[in-house]
């Protein structure tokens, strides 16, 4: 093995100059929703945004600065400052010049999540501001500071080693709802100290993308605020398959927590499709399973009703032949190149699967060489009540 | 006025020479499952399938006989018939077989909607054959004998009069679930005296159902087994304008009958966009917003959630622009060219026009001359439950 990649704890305070903290400004009536990730000196950054096209005001100052470094992150929760236009920009102008006041920044980030269409209350982020610890190294309270309907705090700390010496990796992620695919869908800061041009960060912030987050959806919708910022301090070593390596674990392990904490959701399930055409369509099959509400709601009933499955892939438009299909509940085969295998037998063995709080269901489209994963999960009456009520 | 329409009893048996029965053949257990509409002369037909790739077995049995004239319909609920191969097809042809030693029957069709992936019990429709009366004229029995989630039956009759003389037209449709819109997404029978050409009925069902069928939406998921007949026993009048806007009134009817009756569903709502580039991107935003869970939960929840519409617009894909958009509750405008007018009064106005049951929300993208019209409903706990529970 040329190198070894292992958990740690801290968040991103596990990197050596990193300060994170997070406040209460008033949003929530309890907890975190005011936070910060600086450096101690400027970072390379790269980010991939949401396709959305109403991008919103934090997204969009970014593009307009076109900000390559910076050492100051500030985001908050219950307000997404989307559909916002020219004020929701001029709204964060001002309030990074008030933190500029506080602090030493340079090109300073700002990302929101929340509700859309509000302008932000600055002076209740000022006054969040105001209760900053600058030197607290508290990557929990981040974390917990980006939360919106989340259930649990996303977090995940690798250190890698290999001849090459060593680097850390670090990501803290919000996501519950509004989750799907374009993009990444939620709010992901990875920070590094591994010594990466920033180039090679872009590139494999891209590649690692496709497989980690635009695998996953909890409600097919694309939020206007999705954000993937990937950071490097520079200070420690680098190999590329190494770095490669640890940024898809980082970026698949967030990914799959968002999936878990879905709203109102209680099982994670892959849908592995292989035997398509070509991955464009085995990821097309993939993703609209994942986004069918009868395939969603037959998981949340733990129900194997495979004639759902091979309904959404039919209608998916996708190259397929029912002579050709194969559909399996982990090891229980229930349709096979026209055959039904699905009897008192196969149908209880699978739902003994579903039961599980995860699971894998597999496609064999019997066509091509394309192969994709995506993940989903059930659609729950919690889901209907978190999203009816979110306003109100 | 050139013609008049005028509604009338008695469904599909309104029309001379046509019958139509309903019984119990034991899939259901309870009410009618098995039913069929006959004529006592061979009718014109023409018909309009799912785009699902996987097309059930009586989808492709008609069109491999390439039916273009019947005088049968033979309907089923709870079994659909679909991914069954060719043994589905022989199932199809044992039982019309089986019914031909009954009655005189040409070109007979088969219609089937249920569940997908398991084979017919052909005993018990032989079973349930036996029990019709061929000569019962009874457009509810059958109505009644093609529900499955339905929560009521669904039909429709007319009598057209103008200078040309009169023909009546008469629907009957099912479908409260897998209902979207790559086609029809549920079964209907159409059924008109009118002395129409075929090549006519096939141009006028197809140009009707982008904006009947096409234009509705409960949860997304296009069916197998889709499916809309247009028959004709050609012994009245005809004239082309009143046909046409008579047909358009069946097929609009039907369609929002089943949108109302939505699975779970308590409000039908319609998103009138207009102004987009073109009228394929007008269809694209109305489409995707009666498909969004986030807008489907906001509309159960009666919360003018004006930032999700917003956002699932942006999500499209269409051209759209944050400065030109405008978006109302009826006469309630929340947003227009990048100002927020959503205070607490319009809050409230909004929500009171939402506590209604049938509502419009209009969207303007102010960019060109495309419209279109999507009808949709809300998603409730309802709709999680019985298709959780749907086979169990």
């Amino acid at each position: 093995m040329k190198f070894k990649i292992t958990p740690i704890d801290g968040g991103v305070c596990a990197i050596d100059g990193i300060y994170a903290d997070g406040v209460n400004a008033g949003f929530k009536k309890e907890g975190f929703d005011l936070g910060f990730i600086r450096s101690d000196r400027e970072m390379d950054v790269v980010y991939t945004f949401t396709t959305n096209k109403f991008q919103a005001a934090p997204i969009k100052y970014v593009l307009q600065k076109n900000i390559t470094k910076t050492n100051f992150i500030l985001a908050n929760s219950k307000n997404a400052n989307a559909l916002t236009a020219e004020k929701g920009i001029k709204d964060i102008e001002e309030i990074l010049q008030f933190l500029a006041e506080k602090i030493e920044i340079k090109n300073p980030i700002m990302s929101s999540t929340g509700v859309i269409g509000v302008r932000l209350d600055k002076e209740k982020i000022k006054a969040g501001i105001e209760k900053f610890d600058f030197f607290e190294r508290n990557s929990d309270k981040f974390a917990k500071s980006i939360m919106t309907t989340d259930s649990f705090k996303k977090e995940i700390a690798f250190e890698v080693e290999g001849e090459f010496g060593k680097f850390k990796i670090a990501g803290v992620a919000k996501g519950a709802g509004m989750i799907n695919p374009a993009m990444a869908t939620m709010l992901c800061f990875i920070v590094t100290d591994a010594d990466i041009l920033r180039e090679e960060m872009d590139f494999l912030l891209k590649e690692n993308l496709e497989e980690s987050f635009n695998a996953i959806s909890v409600d097919g919708d694309t939020s206007t605020n999705d954000s993937v910022f990937l950071m490097s301090t520079k200070t420690a070593g680098y190999e590329k398959e190494a770095f490669k390596e640890a940024l898809k674990k980082v970026m698949l392990r967030l990914a799959l927590d968002i999936v878990k904490d879905g709203e109102g959701a209680n099982k994670l399930v892959a849908f592995v499709v292989k035997g398509a055409k070509n991955k464009k369509e085995a990821k097309i099959a993939a993703k609209n399973l994942t986004n069918s509400l009868l395939v969603k709601t037959a998981i949340f009933g733990e129900d194997p009703n495979w004639g759902r499955i091979a309904s959404t892939i039919g209608a998916s438009g996708i190259e397929c032949d029912e002579k050709k299909l194969k559909i399996s509940f982990e090891n229980v085969t229930v349709y096979d190149k026209g055959e039904i295998f699905f009897d008192e037998k196969t149908e209880k063995k699978a739902h003994e699967i579903m039961k599980k709080d995860e699971f894998k269901i597999y496609i064999d489209l019997g066509i091509g060489n394309g192969e994709f994963t995506a993940y989903g999960c059930d659609l729950s009456y919690d889901y209907v009540k978190i999203n009816a009520e979110y306003r109100t």
